[in-house]
This record gives structure tokens, sequence and C-alpha cells, in this order.
């Protein structure tokens, strides 16, 4: 703990090796790195005096939330402090009149939807993990609801958010219509902790479905499963999932190209079962009761720890690009031809509705590593000349920071970069994420 | 012209009187100024090289798109180049199997949308004048339909962008999901043209309703119309807007507190007249045929164009206050004692589900105008002390610029300063608009 030990007069830390091992990695395949030190703050002042002291003497600060996120985001490569915030998890505010929460970064999404059951208002993002709501700020998380809701950076209303310096700034406010001034609440959005330290956030409650009707259907093929998909548009769909045949089968199931479905209007599951059927679906299943549903639903929602699970000992790169959704299905048959062609284990796991898509896959040698890194390159490659982006709804992180111009060209990493030395000078936030070298 | 020559030989420009007395006022109340020249470009590369120029020269250049903002956004305050858009009105990609449209900034909405009719997919704002998209994209404009789709800001996928000193830059992209690097997009939305011009959009295209019905509903006080309104959240509601019983009488029509609403789902228009006979209503009138939607509807779709009217020669300040929603009853019961208390004439108009209100007041000489800024002074107070915005849909513009510390404190004005002089250290894009001096 040397040269940190002062910190312990005023906010507790520790450098003890379960504590720097459990904050070196994330859920990707990216190598470990531990911390020199992890530092619990309890206060936003205690952030701000934290940061003023490392900018000084340029130590890197790397937040972490959870450690739930899928690209290295939280792994602290150059060393130095860990900025946990799991004992800022209070929920400040929650008022249903005004349709917001105020938290602090370390409130789990899943807890404060328990402390709004029965209320008939929910925090709308929902993603695998038990994520901290300042990570999914910090990495713009979506998942299977964003089709409808949108990302996280659709449900932030206002931010605080301690600077580089220590400088504490507010950002939005609580009104959900804002246009007074520079969006500086989007510049942290997405931003992996590399510009400022989210200690409080905004964010607007959503009122829950009243109905909720589940649709899985099976297809001949990808294209008859993605056509489809996109004869939903219009209907009000909570999700719109797709798992290909060769998941399908992995899991246990027909091994069929496979979409599932959660509506929340009466008539539109109906509805969309016509569409199934008229886009040549073999097997149509709906049910509106819970058990029921989530019966329907079970392939699709075991099926991360599954392929996890099958692969016991390997890491596991998952791809995360996301196309113009009619582009998606010349994507998804890109990624299984090169699959096949380059003899990889993949599972193909698609949130349909929005052109996004994931495959998931296990490495446990060098050799293995750099194969499943020639796919993703070349997955980023195909999306990007498809109009999309590297990254849907994952982040950056470590691994795609090279993708980066590529997709925005080299104008606007270049701004990038300059706003990234404009609000981190001595670069101690998050050191080797999100931009590239 | 002196000086401004030399550009005519590569982009049209005019000095002559016309031409700078329509590029000197908006639809506000503030002081006309006159550009000393108007540049028409009809490209990127022409914006590029005259902001190159201009950069070098010091010259104010300030975009303009149809002139319909209400804050004075586009009015060449510092003279030099007013830069039209007029003539980059193409619409250079139209993907419904996409979702997008790709288009030059001096696009207006509502010709988007009539290329878009029969195709069942529309772009889903829709302000009160007949505003550019890329004006709309500078102001964050929002209007009715935002309490359903959200503000501009919801719906730009990516942008191209031409900075002050000539750099283009591309941000954001063609895919629904992003979230890979800053988001420079909406760096730039709401940013009012005063940190570089938007030279092309991608927009997203939403899917038209598929039913429609207008609800009218008259209640015995202000404070019966917005409890109502707030218990509408839930249903699929396109729009609830509301008009005090004053500027109903003003209108010739039933003087009553009055929410206009419009329904999208069938069976909702019904739950909500049963919601608002629960809560007080006096008489609940419901259409789903298109003429007869008009015809209930009439009062708020001619109040603003009325208001205008009834004031000959006059210039109108409009509040533009939005408050967390919860709180809109006690906003606009301050606004109305503070229009008695101080005997000014204001026309009051909400867009109820979303806490935005607006309060129009003429004036006609100096006298009448402080009065009517010391009462748009005391709503913005008021709005603050409520956790609400000084702007929630027209920008800050001229006369709002003053209120950004108030709103976000010192720190975050100070940050958005860094950015303006970032991206734009001659001060030449849009001077005398949104930051403070």
């Amino acid at each position: 703990m040397k040269g940190y030990e002062h910190l312990a007069q005023w906010v507790s830390i520790s450098d003890s090796p379960a504590d720097r091992e459990n904050h070196s990695s994330d859920i990707s395949g990216h190598s470990p790195h531990k911390p020199d030190i992890i530092a619990y703050p309890e206060s936003t002042a205690q952030i701000a005096r934290l940061l003023t002291w490392a900018n000084t003497e340029k130590i890197p600060v790397t937040p972490w939330g959870a450690g739930t996120s899928a690209e290295g985001n939280p792994i602290p490569v150059r060393g130095g402090i860990c900025l946990s915030l799991e004992r800022m998890h209070r929920i400040l505010k929650l008022s249903i009149e005004d349709r917001l929460a105020v938290v602090q970064p370390g409130v789990k999404y899943r807890e404060l939807n328990r402390q709004l059951a029965g209320t008939g208002w929910f925090f709308a993002v929902a993603v695998g993990g038990d994520a901290t709501i300042g990570g999914m700020i910090a990495n713009n998380a979506a998942g299977p609801k964003a089709v409808k809701y949108g990302a996280t950076k659709a449900h932030v209303l206002g931010l605080e958010v301690v600077l580089a310096d220590g400088r504490v700034i507010r950002t939005g406010g609580r009104s959900a219509k804002q246009s007074c001034g520079y969006n500086l609440t989007q510049l942290f959005v997405g931003s992996e902790g590399t510009l400022g330290v989210i200690t409080e956030a905004i964010v607007r409650l959503t009122p829950e479905p009243t109905f909720e009707e589940a649709l899985v259907a099976q297809f001949p093929s990808v294209a008859h499963a993605l056509h489809c998909a996109s004869t939903l548009s219009g209907l009000d769909a909570g999700a719109i999932e797709f798992l290909d045949r060769a998941y399908m089968g992995f899991l246990g199931e027909e091994p069929a190209d496979t979409l599932f479905c959660e509506f929340h209007s009466i008539g539109d599951g109906a509805e969309a079962e016509r569409r199934c059927w008229a886009a040549g679906a073999i097997a149509v299943r709906r049910a509106t009761e819970a058990v029921e549903r989530a019966r329907l639903w079970a392939a699709r929602l075991r099926a991360y720890t599954a392929s996890a699970e099958a692969n016991p000992g390997a890491r596991l790169l998952t791809t995360d690009t996301a196309v113009p959704v009619g582009k998606l299905q010349e994507m998804v048959s890109f990624l299984q031809r090169e699959l096949s062609r380059r003899n990889l284990t993949g599972y193909l796991l698609g949130h349909a509705g929005d052109g996004n898509v994931h495959v998931i896959l296990p490495w446990l040698n060098e050799a293995q590593r750099q194969a499943v890194n020639g796919f993703s390159l070349a997955a980023v490659e195909k999306s990007l000349s498809l109009g999309g982006t590297a990254s849907g709804e994952h982040g950056v992180g470590i691994g795609k920071r090279h993708y980066l111009k590529g997709e925005h060209g080299a104008n606007a990493v270049g701004l990038m970069k300059e706003i990234k030395s404009l609000l981190d000078p001595a670069r101690i936030l998050n050191p080797g994420k999100l931009l590239p070298d």
C-alpha cells in the first residue's frame, strides 16, 4: 500500500490479496490486472478529495461498479486505485409523482426495481448481470427491453459527476424535457469512466406494462426468422430476441431458428402470431400467464449461462456488433459462414429488434485467442461495411479501441481525444480504455 | 459586401436589403439584427471552405434553418455571415428497411413526412413552425408528440458536422443501437449552432400509429385538469396538452380548463375517458374519425396563431419552463397568480404530459418589455426551485443565457465554456447565444 497509506485517514481502502483479485477482471475474456488498492468512498466529497490527490500525483483511478461489464471496461490495466462505488448504494429519492429516482451509482438496478415493486413504475433497462446503475450509465448498457424503451442513455435525466481534478458538476435536471445548454449528461453516459466519476444519477421511471404476452416462434431458416422480426414493427413489442438453430440445439431444444418476443398490448400477440405464420413459421407458441411465459422463454433466459458453463476454464469473447435492422439478416449469415469457415465454436444470440447480435466465443489458449480475435475483427469490419457499429451495448473497453477510427473516422476520434485531454489532462481516469493510444 | 466579394467565386452570396431583412429575426420578440451577407452553400465542402476562411478572419457565422425558432437562436446579433442551409434540402436516403432517413439540414420535417406518406413510417417530431430538420436538431425541438416519442434528440442516429476550423466530422451512425465512443452526436444536438454546423443527419423513422383517437376533456379547475393528466400515464398517449380557461375563453371556446389528448391504442380512449370522469371532468368528448378529431382539437391547433393575431404589431415573449411532471400544477398556479398580480396579458399553453408550459406574452413598448421580462425571470426562478429547467424545448438563444448558471451551477457552465473554447476558439459560431458572456 506504499504511498497510499495517508488516504486511510479519510477514506476506506484495502490492498488485501482477495480484494485486489476481486477487482481485477470482469466477465470479458480480457486478462485480469490487479489495482494497487481499492478505495471505498462513501460520499461525493471523498471522491472529489481522492481525485484531486490522484490527479496531482498522476495515479490511475478506475471506477468500479459491479464488475459485470463485458469489454474489460473496469479492469485497472494500469494499476493504481480501483474506485469501488459499492458503498454508495443509497436510493436518495423515489418520486412516483415526478416519475424519477435519484440514486447513488452503486445502486443495483434490480434493487431499485425491488424498491419500486407494487408502484406500477420501474427502471426500464434490464441487462443480464446484476449491474449497478452507475456502471450501466457509464457503459450505456441496453439489453432485451431496449427495443421498446431504448438504452440506458434514454433513461438518464441528470448526473452529478466528479471531474479528474476534483471539480463537482451537475448536469441535466429533474425535468423530463430539457433543452437548456450543452447536453453534458450524454457526454458522460457511455464514456466508461474515462471523463469523470458519476456520483449521483437522476433516472427516469417508466410505467410497468399492464399486460404481458410471450410469443416464441420457430422458423425453417435465419432468413425466415429475421424477415419475420422486421414485420413486427408497429406492434407494442417489449422484446424481439433471436437464437439460431445451432444455439437452440446446443441448449437441448428443437434446433430451429427461433424468435423470443414479448408484447404489451392486448391483441398484439395474436397479430404477431398471424405475421409469424405469414412469414413461414413452423411453430408458434404464446402465453400470458407468468410461469408459462417464463417456460416459453427458458432457452433464451439460460442461454448465456449455459454457454459459459459448457466451457469450464475457458474465457469468453463476446462480439457486440449492431447494424441497421434491415441489414441484420446479411450480418447473421456472414457470422454463421465465418464461424463455419474458421471452424470455431460460437453461440449466436441477437437482439433482433435492434439489429444487435452477439457471438459468444470460448477460448482456452493463445492460438484460440488469436482465432476468436480474428473472427471478432471480421465481424466488426462486416458491421461497419453495413453501416453498423463495433459495439451496440457493451462499450469499447479494452479490445475495441482499435476499431474506433474505422467506425468514426480520424477527425471524430481526434475530437474525442481533445475532449479527453480537456477533461482529464493527466490521463488518470480509467487509462487504457475506450480511446486508441 | 465589402470584404466578402471573393466568396462569390465559389459560393452563392447575397447582401440585398430584402435578404438581409429576411434573415434578421425569428418568431421570438428579440430585436432583429441583420447579417452583413447571407451565404447559400450547396455542399459540405463549401461550408468547410467558408468556415475555414471565417475562422481565420474571425468573422461571425450564424447558421440559419427556417427562422422559426422561438428564442432568437438564429439572429445574427454580431453581424457577419448568415449561413443559410436552404439550398441543402435534399433527402439523401429513405430506408424503410433500415428505419432511417439521411437528410441535408435544410430539409423541412413536413417535407420528409410528405415523402414518407403511405409507407407507414414517419419522422416523429412535430413542431408548430415549418422548421428544417437541421434547425430542429440544433435546438433539440420537441412539441406535442414528445410525450410519446421524445424530443428531437431521441431521433438522431448520426450527424455530419463541420467544425469552426473547417474540419468535417461524422458522429454516430446508422445503427439504432450504438455504444462505441463518446456520444458526439448529442454534443451537437441542442448546441444551437455554437459548436459546429450540421451538414447531414441520419434520423430515425417511427411506425405511424395505426389507430388514433382524440379526447378533449373540460375540468372545473387547473388542479382537476392537471391531476387528471397525471393519471393518464401508462396509456398509449400521443399527446396530452393543456389550455387554461382564460386561453379557452380568449379563443371563443367554453372557458374551462381543458386537456387535449390523443391515444394510439384501441381501448385507451375509453379508459382515459373513465379516468377523466374519475378526476372530476365536467365534459369529455372523443373522436376517431380524422375530420372530427381535428374539430375537437381546433382550439389547441389555432391557439398560438390566434394569440399572435390578436396582438398586431406586438412582439411575443414565450416562456418555456419545464418542471418534473408532479410539480406542474404548482407551476401553473404560480404562473396564473403572477400574471394576475402583475396585471399582464399572457396565454398559457402546456405540454401537460411532459411538465412543459408556455406563457405567451405580447409586448409593445419598453415598459411592457420590462414587465414581461420580469415575469419570465420569475417563471424561471420558480421552475428552478421546483427542480425544473429554463427551457424545455426552445433552447437558450439570446434571452435565457443569464439563467444558465442558476440552472446548472458555475462548474457545469464553466465546462460548457471550455467545450466551446475547444471547438470554436475564435468564437465565430453563432456568437452571443446559449452561453453567458
